[in-house]
């Protein structure tokens, strides 16, 4: 007797039979005895394709009009998969976004939610339906259709679980939870029982995309519980949220890589006042992300300042120093590609002092060098070869013991 | 330097290329100093497709959750012919039905329109916009999204130029206007340049379906001219009005026919005072339209009661009159299929008392047989056999002057 939201991803509705399937998982949770909010998003491949078929119009679309055309990719879903509820004698109705009193801000393409307000979803809850609302989208103030950008459905399902007050807030996805690290990269990758809102944000932010750190922020604010969780599979999935029990003897809750980083470094910068926060300051208009910043002194006089950007903003932040060399007197400007940035995330290690260590020695032991290290209370990163990544995460999850072989796994 | 409203169907926005090509003749509107609203159709095959999908989740979809599906067709549209508008310099925004204040009654699948609320329009065009609105469908009063039925983008179109008070409203379609008759019956028929709302009333209602008879009703009511052209040529097509001229010497406008016929009779019905009552309330509970009516009497004390009906209706029609017979006392029952209406249309046969001498004398001719003969002011419809349908409207073509050589013009 609980009310509980579900998600389900494009994946999970992929095609008829996929929503029917849906349609029947959801029927379960209502059997017993359950109230039930589901956020959907589009089918499968369908927003691509609406983006295609604006691409073969115009290649610079207005973010108005682009909202306006994928947003009825939702539409769809909740209507097909209200369709199907009704089909096996589950009460349901569909709700867009403003429909379902999602309301946001001013702005097409990455709008935030503002508040939401429940009265309708209320409603049809008491008579007893299933409220099925579109993911990813809400309406301004002048009724303007906006849609929230990346990780907008579970964004979506997170605040209307906050909105309505709801006991938790489950994420289906195509995976069984949250894993130590990639299954890819680590074969006997563990699948995380529990974890912490804090916990999860890094991970999320450091690449295991399993959820959008948006929503886990959200989660977090409003203290509502996740549960990601496989739509193929009646598994518990990983559970989050604020406190989260540690196993035994563990210091460690996952480990995350990221391929899409590399440095730049301003090398022989002599003293001055306000030299970091001229290269910053420069940065940021230019709109680059900046992750891992570390100014090392050389000697009394000069020092080294160096920081890792994605990819992407390389050749950017480049172009942006050396239009500030001179005036920082520095001696050269350094580049460097082909880098990756491993992480070991856990919320033990602010008691343990020796983590760091721990992971340093793991990482040398396994011949790897370490470029740059970052590190915050319940996280440490190190910059290290690209080539090496892979060797890299097995080795920190066989020394923070994180494949014991008595709760393997089998990643799908 | 007019208000124009223009709807194209879901043929003339089949494609993105076609989407692009009506975005610039839209823009040829514009340069030539006019204010344009633009209403369109789903593109293509978009509404049968999203209709098959729910067909593949349930044979009885509500209409409701229909109406939430279908719409998503219309939004599409707009928003890709506003990017194309924009694309080409022209300045645009595109609306949903609510957007647009199309307010409807709170029904689902054939709502009526109830009124519409420019503001916004009204608005978006003061600021030198061209308004691209989603045909078809409309908000009821608790924010529901319903459509229109059948023929509900012409309607949308025409309701909007009412509401707005526009010049014109402009139906573009896939043929060059509204035909003497069935260019693929007579291949010399000819486009009609102007024609009054009830003639074309009438000829919409009898099966020339190039303009809904909703849509024709609403620009008679609101005096709206309607001009039926072609999306692929520049030919000004047919303007339809409340008072049009007749071309020297003609009487009649045009010709229908419609082989959805078929026709029951009731046999040697003895008088009473309430049988015809009987007889048609009863078909009316059924939802049953009945078009043709004849009562015949045989002699003082019995009569003959015939009717047509739709092909589809005729078996509950004939279950109907089971029901009744003995009530009524009748004979016998008959239901013929294998019909065809055959009718002709002309304002000015009101006052020309040998017009319906003349058709009956030109099927006589031809050869064919009079099964039932109705009559309205500016119409005469007779039934014949299917069989003969296309000798008797080229006969009709022939007798009433319509295929006058030097206006041919070609059909497409």
């Amino acid at each position: 007797m609980a009310l509980i939201v579900q998600k389900y991803g494009g994946s999970s509705v992929r095609t008829t039979d996929h929503i029917k399937r849906v349609a029947g998982r959801i029927k379960d949770t209502v059997t017993e005895g359950n109230s039930v909010v589901v956020v959907v998003s589009a089918m499968g491949d369908t927003t691509d394709e609406l983006i295609e078929m604006a691409g073969q119009i115009t290649n610079k679309p207005s973010a108005r009009e682009m909202d306006m055309l994928v947003t009825t990719g939702e539409q769809v879903s909740v209507a097909l998969l209200s369709m199907a509820l009704q089909e096996i004698g589950i009460d349901s109705i569909s709700l867009t976004g403003g429909q379902a009193g999602i309301r946001t801000e001013a702005v097409h393409g990455k709008a935030r939610i503002l508040d939401i307000q429940p009265d309708r979803i209320h409603r049809e809850l008491k008579d007893g339906k299933v409220v099925v609302v579109a993911g990813f989208q809400g309406v301004t103030d002048d009724g303007e259709i906006a849609t929230l950008g990346r990780g907008g459905s579970d964004t979506t399902a997170v605040a209307l679980a906050a909105a309505i007050q709801a006991d938790v807030c489950e994420i289906y996805t195509d995976v069984e939870g949250v894993y130590t690290t990639d299954p890819r990269v680590v074969p006997h990758a563990r699948k995380i029982n529990e974890i912490s809102y804090d916990e999860m944000l890094e991970l999320a932010n450091l690449g295991a995309v399993v959820l959008h750190p948006r929503a886990v922020e959200c989660a977090k604010q409003y203290n509502i519980p996740l549960r990601v969780r496989s739509s193929f599979t009646k598994n518990p999935g990983t559970l989050v949220k604020e406190e989260a029990e540690m196993e035994q003897g563990m210091i460690v809750r996952g480990i995350a890589h990221d391929l899409n980083v590399a440095k730049v470094a301003l090398v022989g910068v002599p003293h001055r006042k306000n030299s970091l926060q001229l290269v910053f300051k420069k940065l940021a208009a230019e709109n680059i992300n900046v992750d891992i910043i570390v100014q090392s002194i050389v000697h009394n006089e000069v020092s080294d300042i160096s920081f890792t950007v994605s990819v992407d903003d390389l050749d950017k932040a480049c172009d942006v120093l050396n239009g500030v060399k001179e005036e920082l007197n520095a001696s050269e400007i350094v580049c460097e590609e082909g880098l990756a940035k491993v992480s070991i995330v856990g919320a033990g290690m602010i008691s343990n002092p020796g983590v760091a260590a721990q992971m340093f020695d793991a990482l040398t032991e396994a011949g790897i060098g370490i470029k740059m290290v970052s590190t915050s209370e319940i996280k440490v990163s190190c910059v290290i070869d690209a080539s090496q990544v892979h060797d890299a995460v097995k080795a920190l999850h066989t020394s923070f013991g994180l494949d014991a072989l008595d709760t393997v796994t089998v990643a799908k």
